[in-house]
């Protein structure tokens, strides 16, 4: 037996912001991400003190899964390997025609505003990117393992800008690109 | 003696599309650009058919002062020496505390349509830039000029992103990244 549990309205609300933003930009309007959601404004505002505290969350919320999504399983050991599993992963992404890059380097750019409630949680993803190449950079005996790390954030953001505006196609592209990176850092 | 010579309502619409967009998105509504432009919306209306071909001929505008302030002064003649110029030009841009990245990527990101006219030219800004990478690799003797060139177009949009966000600090650690990916593909 299944429970016809439907998602409440914070829940709607968090999924259509995502899902709006991401396909048209964090300009979309309160009344679209409310009709979208199927809850009213008056609501919407009970819920969120603004847009912006409603699109922060909404970002905060997939953070986890996103993060996830990208990091290599236990069974991969081997930092090279760990490392490129992670672009392999925004190959495939881009590989997807509703692909519009990475939702957190969109953010911040659309945003133009590192204090703003979303730019914080888009640089916290980020940064915990970061945070995981540093450390499979270190465990590979890499000469300098924070700047491959910042090489490798840089790569990732230049690879889904470039694949999310449909400029660059990453496939046969983007591990080349990555390994010889790892190989100028001497990493195992 | 100066001659005193006002920009008439098309310059200033361009100006201040080009300004306001870096500033605030593509999202800036006409009220505000007509407002900074001193431009009435009729006056608008009759030398642009829309907002997306203001935007357009404000980027296409400044397409050429963009990439001849990228590209080096033709004493320099090493293909190394004249693919790194660009890069220290753009850490020189990223100086600048008003420094939102590449104007033309921004664009293209904050749309999410390749067919818009303002995409066109962001578009083709970004392939004269590849053009330039490309030709500078096979004289310098790159073993895939292609590649190299994808590889550059690449960190410079990844390079123009993470600063403009305020996430990456590019001096110290562009150069050394470029590098790498110039000695990757032995480019003399």
């Amino acid at each position: 037996m299944t429970t016809d549990l439907k998602p409440n309205s914070r829940d709607r609300l968090l999924e259509a912001a995502a899902a709006l933003t991401y396909r048209e930009g964090v300009g979309i309007g309160i009344e679209a991400l409310c009709k979208a959601a199927g809850v009213s404004k008056r609501s919407m505002y009970q819920l969120f003190a603004s847009k912006g505290e409603l699109l922060a969350a909404s970002l905060e919320r997939r953070s986890a899964a996103y993060v996830a999504g990208l990091l290599p399983p236990d069974e991969k050991d081997a930092p090279r390997e760990r490392i490129l599993h992670v672009f392999e992963q925004v190959i495939l992404q881009a590989a997807d025609p509703e692909f519009r890059g990475c939702p957190y380097l969109s953010a911040e750019i659309e945003l133009k505003d590192p204090d703003h409630p979303a730019s914080r949680v888009a640089r916290a993803v980020k940064e915990s990117l970061t945070g995981f190449f540093r450390a499979e950079s270190a465990q590979g005996g890499a000469t300098d393992p924070d700047l491959l790390a910042r090489q490798l954030t840089l790569v990732f953001d230049g690879a889904s800008a470039r694949a999310g505006i449909g400029a660059e196609h990453l496939d046969g592209f983007l591990v080349p690109t990555v390994t010889a990176l790892l190989d100028a850092a001497d990493l195992r």
